[in-house]
């Protein structure tokens, strides 16, 4: 049992805003980084230097971070960032929720936040990149795939 | 006839590298703005207002510009910039060529300098949006488009 699990169990089957405490969000880029690394581990992806990971969030946009706290326990359970020209266009990047918080709405109001925080900065290119298991959910958020033909493109050395 | 016209006829036919002078690369940010904005005008972009391209410009990972320089006449002919969180990933945005300097290898000189920036901080994902008439032209330098079935997608307001 992980260290997170001893103090929170599954939230499965329970109403988060009564008995098991509530759900915050933050816009503070001092985040443990640990405390994030283990979140990304908890979605299978995969390690990164945390070295990396600051200066990712030390350059982003903007940072937006999910917390269950519980009597004195805070907890981690949510991420996003998105970088930005700061003028007309922003990127969402690393979007996750801890399984054990998925399929509650949680993922629609961290996106939201992200989103809200670029429209108050005027940014009207809001973009990002979609896993096939994921498209849905951000067309549901408003999202829309290839617009007008405009497909994504990454690029790979020779 | 444009004032650029007058100094610089259309290159078509004609040989870059020998007679007509000599095209050369920037990654300084010190941009006439008016100039770029001609440039995007006349490959029929919208306006913008330059106050917001400046700060779009400021805030970019990475910008590069491409000048054709004959006799004294320093002209804008390309230019391209980056966004990036200077750790993992960066979209390219603003990728133009005027269209008498297009259809001679220049495009591809141009995202490969900001291509090489990128790849110089160690920024391995590197993305754009491409417009259905460019993805060719992309596909050509080394993008793929939707890999893995990861789409690009754009939020709209309800």
């Amino acid at each position: 049992m992980s260290f997170w699990k001893k103090f929170f169990p599954s939230v499965e089957d329970e109403n988060l805003s009564q008995d098991i405490g509530s759900i915050s969000f933050s816009t503070d880029r001092e985040i443990d980084l640990y405390e994030l690394e283990e979140l990304c581990d908890a979605v299978g992806w995969s390690r990164r230097p945390i070295k990396k990971v600051k200066k990712a969030i030390d350059h982003s946009f903007c940072v937006v971070s999910m917390y269950h706290t519980r009597n004195e326990f805070k907890r981690l359970v949510g991420f996003a960032r998105a970088t930005s020209d700061h003028a007309f266009n922003a990127t969402l990047w690393d979007v996750v929720v801890h399984p054990d918080y998925q399929s509650k709405g949680l993922g629609k109001q961290l996106v939201d936040r992200v989103i809200m925080e670029l429209r108050s900065a005027d940014i009207s290119n809001v973009t990002l990149f979609a896993d096939p298991q994921v498209i849905d959910f951000y067309r549901r958020l408003g999202f829309v795939q290839d617009p007008e033909g405009i497909k994504g493109m990454f690029w790979y050395p020779d």
